[in-house]
C-alpha cells in the first residue's frame, strides 16, 4: 500500500497536530503506511504539550504532491484550510468535527465526523472500536487536544462524549486533568513575547461566506484589556494580512479562558453581517460578546446566516 | 428531541429504500424521533424485498421542509440526488458510501461513509458499535441491499466488510443468501412490463461534471440483446428526458447480471468524454464495457477524469 500522509489544518492548534499523530498511529496499526505531518510550527500551547509528553513536532510540510498521491485529513475538510495542493491529491480519509463544506472526491472515501468537541475525542473511539490500546504518551497529548479544543471542557461544544474521552485518556495517562489542564491552558496564554502579526494569524481559519473571504483568529488570553491595549497595532496586522491574501473580513475573537467571555476585534467589510449576527453593535471596532468562547459553534454559524 | 425524516435519494434502489427503514430504526433506539421515508416508490426489486419480509414500503415525500427543520440522509450526499428542498432544512446525519460532493453544511454533523459497497453493510457496523440487536426481518432487508448493491457479492466494489455483513445478517435472518439472492436480482429484470420512459429513470443519479449536468441510469438484465432490441425508444426516451430536465449528457448501462458485463447507450454530448474515460469508439451510440457492473466505481470516476 503506497505511503499516504496525514495532517490537520493551515495554523495548527493542538487538535491538529495531535490528531494527525494520533490518527497515524492508529492507521499504521491497521495496516496502512502514513505519516503524520503538519502545515506549520506548533503554537506555544502545543509545544508546551509535546514538551510535556517528550513527543516530537511533527514535520512541516508546504504541498503534499511531491511526496505522495494521497493524504488523510484530520480535524478539517474546507479546502482553503488544507494543504495549498489538495486539489491534486487524493483524500481517502477524513476524520473531523466540523460543518462539511468547499470539500469534493472523485471517488468513495472513509469520513467519520461528529459533532463533538474535539477530533481527538473521535479518535478515541476508532481506537476503542478497532481494539487498539493507545500508547500512554499518546493519550497524553489526546487529552491536552480535548482540554485545547473545549477549555476544559467548559465550551459549549462540549459533549458527553468529550467528557467520557477526558476521563479515559486522563487514566492512561496517569494525569490530574483538571490541574494539568489549566497549565495547559495558560501555556498558551502567554501573549507578550509575540507580535501583532503573530497573535492575529496563529489560530486563524478561512471562511467563504456569501461570496465574501472571511478570516477568523482566536487568542485566548487571563486578561483582555491586556490584549486591547495593543488594538492599534492589531488592526494595522490584521489589515496587512488582510491586503495581502484578500480577505474581505477580518475577524479576531480574545477569549478570555477564566470566565468564558470574549471581545470581538473587526476589520474590513460587511461589519453589517457581524453587527447582524451577534445583535450588536460595534464601538471603536470592538464588540463584546458574553458566553461566546467557540469559533465553530457560536461565531461561524450566526455569520453564515447574516451572509 | 424534534422529529427528523430519514431518506435515501431519488429514484430510489433497495439500499435508499432498506438504509432509510434501518437508520431511523437504530436512532429511534438511541433516543432520536426519526420517521422512514422515501424519495420514490420502491423498484420491482425492492417490492419483491418487502414482499418476501413482509414489510411496508416507507411513505414517499415531494418536500421535507413542510414536516420537519432536520433530516438525515443515507446512500447519497450529493444535493442534486436528494429531496427539492434540501438546501432549507439542517442535515444531521448522513450515513454513505459514495463520494462527497455538492454537500455542504451550516454546522457540524454526523457523517459516516466507508468505501464499503452498500450503505447498509455500514448500518451493520452501526448496530454493532451500538450494542442495538437487528430484528429478523430488518435483517433480510440489510442483506437483500447488499445483494442489490454488490450484484451478489461479485461487484468490485464488494469488500471483506460486505461479505461479513452478509454472512451475519443471513445467520441472523435465517436465510441462505445464495439462493435466496438470484432469486431476488432476478425479479428486478423483469423488463418486459416496462415503458422506455420507466427503464431510463429507475435507477438514474444525476452529477456535475466539469459545468456539464450529467445523468447515468443503470438497467439490470439477464439478457442484453433483449434491452437492445428497444434501443430506437430508449434513445427516444433519454432525449425526452434529457430535454426536460437539462442533461447535457444521458448515459444508461445495460448490465448482465449474470456474467458481469455491460453494454452502454449514450445520448448527448460530449461523447468524447465517454469515448476517452472508457478508451472505446461508440458504435451506432453504444459501447461494451466488459467487467463493468458499478456506477460508482467503474463509470463515474474514469469520466470525471475525462471531463
Amino acid at each position: 500500500m503506497a505511503k499516504e500522509l496525514v495532517f490537520g489544518h493551515q495554523s495548527p492548534d493542538t487538535d491538529a497536530i495531535v490528531a494527525a499523530k494520533a490518527f497515524s498511529y492508529l492507521q499504521n496499526q491497521l495496516g496502512f503506511d502514513t505519516e503524520a505531518v503538519a502545515l506549520g510550527e506548533p503554537n506555544e500551547e502545543t509545544q508546551f504539550v509535546l514538551n510535556y509528553f517528550d513527543e516530537p513536532a511533527p514535520r512541516v510540510i508546504e504541498k503534499a504532491g511531491s511526496e505522495v498521491n494521497a493524504v488523510m485529513l484530520v480535524d478539517h475538510n474546507e479546502h482553503q484550510q488544507s494543504v495549498a495542493d489538495i486539489d491534486d491529491v487524493a483524500v481517502t480519509h477524513v476524520v473531523d468535527h466540523h460543518r462539511i463544506a468547499n470539500f469534493e472526491t472523485a471517488s468513495p472515501l472513509y469520513y467519520r465526523a461528529e459533532p463533538v468537541g474535539c477530533t481527538s475525542t473521535i479518535l478515541t473511539k476508532l481506537f476503542d472500536e478497532n481494539k487498539i490500546e493507545i500508547p500512554t504518551q499518546l493519550a497524553g497529548l489526546m487529552l491536552s487536544a480535548i482540554i485545547s479544543d473545549t477549555l476544559l471542557l467548559k465550551s459549549p461544544t462540549t459533549t458527553d462524549d468529550d467528557k467520557a474521552a477526558v476521563i479515559a485518556l486522563a487514566e492512561i495517562a496517569d494525569i490530574d486533568y483538571q490541574s494539568y489542564g489549566l497549565e495547559e491552558l495558560k501555556a498558551g496564554t502567554n501573549l507578550s513575547a509575540k507580535t501583532e502579526a503573530e497573535l492575529v494569524q496563529q489560530d486563524a481559519k478561512s471562511f467563504e461566506m456569501g461570496g465574501k473571504t472571511v478570516r477568523i483568529d482566536q487568542i485566548n488570553t487571563v486578561d483582555l484589556d491586556e490584549v486591547f491595549a495593543r488594538q492599534a497595532k492589531l488592526e494595522a496586522a490584521m489589515a496587512a494580512e488582510a491586503q495581502a491574501n484578500g480577505y474581505d473580513l477580518f475577524l479576531v475573537l480574545v477569549t478570555n479562558i477564566l470566565d468564558s467571555n470574549s471581545r470581538l476585534l473587526v476589520w474590513g467589510e460587511p461589519t453589517a453581517a457581524v453587527e447582524k449576527a451577534f445583535n450588536t453593535t460595534l464601538t471603536n471596532h470592538t464588540a463584546d460578546l458574553p458566553g461566546v468562547v467557540s469559533r465553530k459553534k457560536q461565531v461561524v454559524p450566526p455569520l453564515q446566516d447574516a451572509f
